[in-house]
């Protein structure tokens, strides 16, 4: 039987046109086959961060021109862009496969993640997302919509919206079903379309969920032997960029939190990817996580490349 | 074990806006609801007209205002209207089962549907899509990407796309897969993505597929017991709004291909359900096609309600 491996694979890696991005699947598709033969069982997660973004945008200024467009919420266009990267990666999944023989199959779950209401990130919200806009827009907007608006990066104004942790991913029981088929499947895209329970129903809310947290959640609740968080550089290192910047090769989840701690890992980059590490090996002892490049998937998982972050 | 069921759900009886989706789809869930207790096994292939309309025009409006949103072609489009309305039936279904306190698993499957490049409705494309333009933007437009146009309706000039025939459903092993986990499945939404076969690979394509006969395809290749095909009226009727008008209980394909030969169904309309439900029973003889109403999808699978297609 092949080991179940949960695949995180970023959304800036797929590039922000139809065209980049079905080049981008092709070349991960590439580097996920090798594992694929060698009988690993693989649920891949991609972010979706600029295509979400897109897709929002688009129904935002669409509205300019025609006020019959409806307002799209973030719920909505998350299930769309899990739409739109899971028929490209899919697609070049199979086609990838066929090039090598391989009569494997490929689906895309469309995945709902909850998420608390009562989480303090909803008194909080964190994430720019969508268009710029002046402050004065920003003030009508939140004024007539309840939206929260920061300035970001000194170019302009931008909606923020919360990014509440992930507690349970409602579709688990289908990912699993399809895994020990044998398919290779994509879901949790963009760490899952977010939704809350109330009185026992799930309804979407206005959020966006860390990818690798919506991964490390998922292979917790799959027990997958390995979390694999792929991201731009081959292996994380300390002190990053300084002369004394130092590779890891093996850490336990105590060394990366002490490094956390210490401020190794850029908030927003390389911190959250540890911190779904640590998440998911504490969760299940025993089983490891793994954080590489893409280029590196394959050799990392037989570790011979990668951080490897064990009990 | 339950028998298995494809039921097609017509994508305008799903609103225009998120809000009218959501009420929509709790009111279908109500409707299939009794057929998933009572043991049936159930895929739902939902059409997506009006979504993958307004998803289109969303991207093709924002490109006025800002020429970075890059073009988003049909299949990508109708990738994104499987999940955006899958989200939104599997939340409704889901919601509805919890009432009744059922836990039977709700799926999405993102699926493509496989198109014949020779196939001649690709030099007649008929399907109009999109907005209207004027009949000299529609030529500046028509010699910049190649697109076709026609005159609509009175009302401007819009694109057409082909509406080929689906030969194949590439993700009909995950859909069986599913089925025979007990999961009510929500697959081939609109037809399938638009795919078509070259060098063995698999390339999306400008194209809608007619969702009935992507319906009617499906359950011949799942070898489904019967398809339910949802319409506006309970029963199909000849002589359709004129004085000898006679409702159809039970016919067999021979009638209905005789029917449609004297021209007693409009095409665009009726036309093409007949047409789904003939091709589904002589693919799959002693299995049945039903046309009938979503009020009476429950009823006419115990065949007290509906017209029913048998060989």
């Amino acid at each position: 039987m092949g080991k179940q491996l949960v695949i995180a694979l970023g959304g800036n890696a797929l590039g922000s046109t139809p065209e980049e991005q079905q080049k981008a699947v092709l070349v991960a598709a590439g580097h996920i086959v090798g594992l694929v033969r060698d009988g690993y069982k693989i649920v891949i997660v991609h972010g979706n961060g600029p295509q979400v973004g897109l897709i929002h945008l688009a129904f935002e200024l669409a509205r300019n021109e025609d006020q019959k467009v409806p307002v799209m919420p973030f719920a909505e266009c998350a299930a769309m862009s899990q739409g739109y990267i899971g028929f490209h990666l899919q697609n070049a999944l199979q086609n990838t496969f066929f090039s090598h023989g391989m009569t494997t199959h490929v689906s895309t779950a469309i995945t709902q993640t909850i998420v608390d209401i009562e989480d303090p990130a909803f008194q909080h919200p964190t994430k720019p997302v969508g268009v710029f806009y002046s402050e004065a827009e920003a003030k009508r907007i939140a004024a007539a919509q309840g939206y929260q608006f920061i300035e970001d990066s000194g170019r302009g104004f931008r909606r923020v919206v919360p990014s509440p942790e992930p507690i349970d991913i409602k579709e688990k029981g289908t990912i699993r079903c399809l895994m020990e088929n044998g398919d290779v499947v994509i879901a949790c895209g963009g760490g899952g379309i977010p939704v809350y329970r109330k009185d026992g129903k799930l309804h979407g809310i206005d959020a966006v969920i860390d990818k690798d947290k919506g991964a490390a959640r998922l292979a917790e609740l799959i027990q997958a032997d390995a979390l694999i968080v792929l991201t731009a550089v081959s292996q994380v290192a300390i002190n990053f960029g300084k002369p004394q910047q130092r590779w890891l090769g093996r850490i336990t989840t105590a060394e990366a939190e002490q490094y956390s701690r210490e401020g190794h890992f850029a908030p927003g980059s390389m911190l959250p990817k540890i911190e779904a590490a640590v998440h998911f090996v504490k969760a299940a002892p025993g089983h490891k996580a793994i954080i590489t490049s893409l280029e590196n998937a394959y050799k990392a998982v037989t570790e011979e490349e990668g951080t490897i972050i064990t009990a």
